[in-house]
């Protein structure tokens, strides 16, 4: 931690100093041309204490010199870790489409989803059954039928199944139909709900807080690893600018970020990024060429009559052209489907 | 909604005509120069059905003219509401002053605040039981010991107590020991938190999420208000933009704004917007003057052992200080504390 | 500059202490518990080329510890700079009221506009002659003519006048016909603008850019100074964000934030922050309370012809409302018009 | 044009229609359920004498149908355009790599940068010998010195130079001296420099603004273009949001948006994006498979003692790494270097 001084006055600065030793951490003091800066050597894990010290006037300002997150971080794990979730491999080139309709709407139209991106080559199925909206008067997802035809056509398919828990106690029964669980961007730092995700043995895809930033995020994967789940995927999906041609701005920068900061494989979901089905395939071979392990997509039989983000869901024909897309990029990457 | 279309074909437009009489609105086709525009007319609470048709080709766009919210609107209810919180009032010339420490850390600690705060003129005391906190590794609160300390305090001083629920099944304990139950900015698009609150019959204090839209803000009041519960008061903490000299930005033009749109008390809260002690009470008297309907502070006895929010804490002095700032600005506004 | 170690191989460290040398730095080398740091101390103005160590692979960050600006910074003047512009005085407990049309649209109209602002109590009059507009194709302003009227009316009424220049050039014309030239929003960083007006003797109107930080911005001022020309008032005017209720977000904590750094005067317009008329009187009110030294407002006589801005522009009998509304908060807040 | 009534009553409404017809465009009421809506049917170009109507107290808002480019758009032009310059062409498929330091900083620098970006593959040199700086103690370029050497080091080894302009006056020497004039993004919004550069016979670079929406960015494209100069290339160079982890945040989705509205080519600048020369080598690979026609990047012979921007430069060493890494995802995308 350093801690830049307002004042150098010998007794403001022994202040301080005095106050980082009671913190139990060593003090080193730097006697600038303009400013002194007293160095707090130690374990930064208690680092609000010394926050607090931004409440003395005679200082000016105190930043934090390590990352926050540990179990996340690439410093403890060198290696990319590889999330397993059934079938389905994700990360260390082990590439990852998760792809279906943004609800589950009804039997038909889930096997039907099912099938078609099966077809074309995806290998996880997605489908919402718990659905956090915007309006309380919105259609709100099925719920418990939603998840078991959600299941029922994922095992006639073979595709592993990922769909959203929203409370701390939806988490048992996501985890007992789904073979991922998957945080909303709106509960990144929903705490209680990754704690019961933590405590899960399914893996997570923690989607990033449209508000957050990437230190939150992995503080997010930090509490979720805490309880004891190692198994995390981050999926990146947009974050809230100026612009308003489209919904969201992928910060496609993450992914290398990412890279470096964490040993977590990373994936794109471009579709809730443009909010708008057009730019979903050029995106989805930017995330391939920029290094994601995966994409999460969304398509339905029929996007005209879809309950939810009709806008931004890909027709099956348009599907089939984004995997043809991204294929000879992914052998460019060496990646594996 | 007006649907813009990309394609002025007549069999493009007919084929928009048809879908939006199908969802059961009735179209209006205006021919323009370069554009043609359909209208269609009728509730729009089925809305993403319609914007599902910007998933043709041929549809430019899709937008809605009304807003989203009903209950937490001003036109379902033209008079300012007052809400009610044990011996305080919100709202309609009733300014309140929150105040008190982040965080319960001792019974000595939250019985010095709640009586510094009272001797100074506060109306209402606040700290937190049940803190999220970004990492997991920070202090989580004290709980339940927390709630109790904070109650008795409040009783001690006579002020109504507010404090933050951060699932939904703390909100039974949260509205057992307190006046007002706090959903924090995280949380304000944490749905079954919204409902639970809203279930209560203790009013609710909802705090704008830091990346959250003033109609995403008044959708969650709507949440709560569509469960039963009318007592909602709004609370503008700062939105994040690139600005790094304060924690978040103040939107200080939500008060007029949800003046316009909203019958409900708004207050600010400037010391989560400031991160930072010394635009505490400019920020405060900037409120006053904006027609805000009240102010939440953080007060600590000994800011530089707080154990979070420490920068941000005023002093005793500090906040009496405030409290002689604001008062003959209140009294400019024909607002009574 | 503290320079954080990626790696702490004592040749790296090494590495780095002999470039900071090199660079006529002074170093101190501290090693901690996860990572080691090295502090050069010395002048940081020559800082880009010690950022430039951040591209080394063993070095993870650099970041200053002194502020970039200087001849605007508060260390080098303590007391309150206050700004003269003809019968006006802007600083130091004077407050300023500028009011007038966004464009000068013909003689009729910014007689007719200095007479009523004047007639509520403005001290300066606005009004543009050289527009920047985002379309090729809109109103560009009357210009040279415009100047003149303007001149005109400011002189028949006793107000001073500010008007902006957009180009180098324009520089001297303003001067010849303005008491103070307007930099805007969009030229913040338009450096070659910000050295013309330096070179002049009349006071400058710098308005921050929307997309500015407040370092920034201090930092164009610390251009116009650094050429001889010390009299320069800052001016926030909204700042860009995700929220579209308003044109843009006003950072109201620039004025304590400003307060506390420099000792230039600043001033709000809260009609370009906000984009609608309807929100200027509360923010016109909240402007005084948190301690600016004036306001920009504008005010059109007939605002639903107006050639620019007339959404935003308030009527003569809003803007007189605007007038009576903040006379008892500046009184509370000892300034004096 | 669509005007939203906040009033429905007759003479509100008709008051609004006369207002429409008197600015020449013809007016369709629409009365919905809860609101009535006027649509006034023209030209848009006069759009801020409507956008005025929002001053009336009956009407809520006022939004456009029409995008206000014009020469820019994809509708007067559906093909693809190509700008060449000199030996280089970007757009329609051919992909253009400009390469090369910061800053002109020697004769030596600005020939050996030549030789490597030239035998890595690169076909355009880039160079500032003009540098906006932030700060006005800071290195601000070797001028027209540094143009004559980028000239040179562009001649010798059979490159174009592309360099920026960032006043009116400097527009007509870096034409004499450059095949391809730069707007900073800075300068995006300065209309007198666009209007000298759209005067100029060479082709125009257009950063974009680091807060510019994709619309304001086009708008300045057509200040170029409605002086004749119809050779523009756009420039994504990230923008700004709340995330610090990296110096901005590179809009990718601004490819295929760009590519629906305009037939102007763009390009993608991965260094000053991310302000970290880790992240460069990814992004420009994001940037080829989003379907860019180009990217801008910085290679510093020597970084660490870069005048300017070191910590974004690559090495030579990782320069030609970069260019390794896109020329197969070049194939698959069907584009020639």
């Amino acid at each position: 931690m350093i801690i830049v001084m307002a004042s150098s006055r010998p007794e403001d600065v022994e202040h301080v100093v005095q106050k980082v030793e009671e913190l139990g951490y060593k003090a080193h003091v730097i006697v600038g041309v303009e400013r002194t800066v007293v160095a707090a050597v130690g374990d930064e894990r208690g680092k609000e204490r010394l926050t607090a010290l931004e409440s003395l006037a005679h200082v000016e300002r105190v930043f934090p010199i390590l990352k926050p997150f540990k179990l996340a971080g690439r410093e403890v794990r060198h290696e990319d870790s590889i999330v397993e979730c059934g079938s389905a491999k994700i990360g260390g080139g082990h590439f990852c489409v998760m792809a279906g309709p943004c609800s589950v709407e009804s039997e038909e139209q889930v096997n039907s989803s099912a099938q078609i991106v099966k077809a074309a080559g995806a290998t996880m199925l997605r489908g919402g059954a718990f659905k956090p909206r915007t309006s309380p008067y919105s259609f709100q997802g099925m719920e418990l039928e939603g998840l078991k035809l959600l299941q029922a056509a994922g095992r006639a398919t073979g595709l592993p199944v990922v769909t959203e828990a929203t409370t701390p106690e939806q988490v048992g029964v996501v985890a007992e139909y789904a073979d991922m669980i998957q945080i909303g961007a709106r509960n990144m730092q929903n705490y209680g709900l990754l704690r019961a995700a933590g405590k899960s043995d399914k893996p997570v895809l923690l989607k990033r807080g449209m508000m957050s930033t990437i230190n939150e995020w992995l503080m997010s994967a930090e509490y979720i690893m805490a309880e004891g789940n190692p198994n995390v995927v981050l999926c990146e999906r947009g974050i809230r600018t100026f612009e308003t041609e489209t919904r969201n701005t992928l910060d496609i920068q993450a992914v290398p970020v990412i890279r470096k900061l964490s040993h977590l494989p990373i994936i794109i979901d471009p579709s809730h990024a443009a909010g708008r089905w057009e730019l979903v395939l050029p995106m989805a071979c930017a995330a391939v060429a920029a290094g994601a392990d995966g994409i999460m997509v969304e398509m339905h039989p029929n996007p005209e009559v879809a309950m939810s983000d009709g806008q931004q869901s890909l027709k099956p024909k348009r599907f089939s052209m984004l995997m043809e897309a991204i294929r000879p990029l992914l052998q460019v990457m060496n990646k594996t489907l």
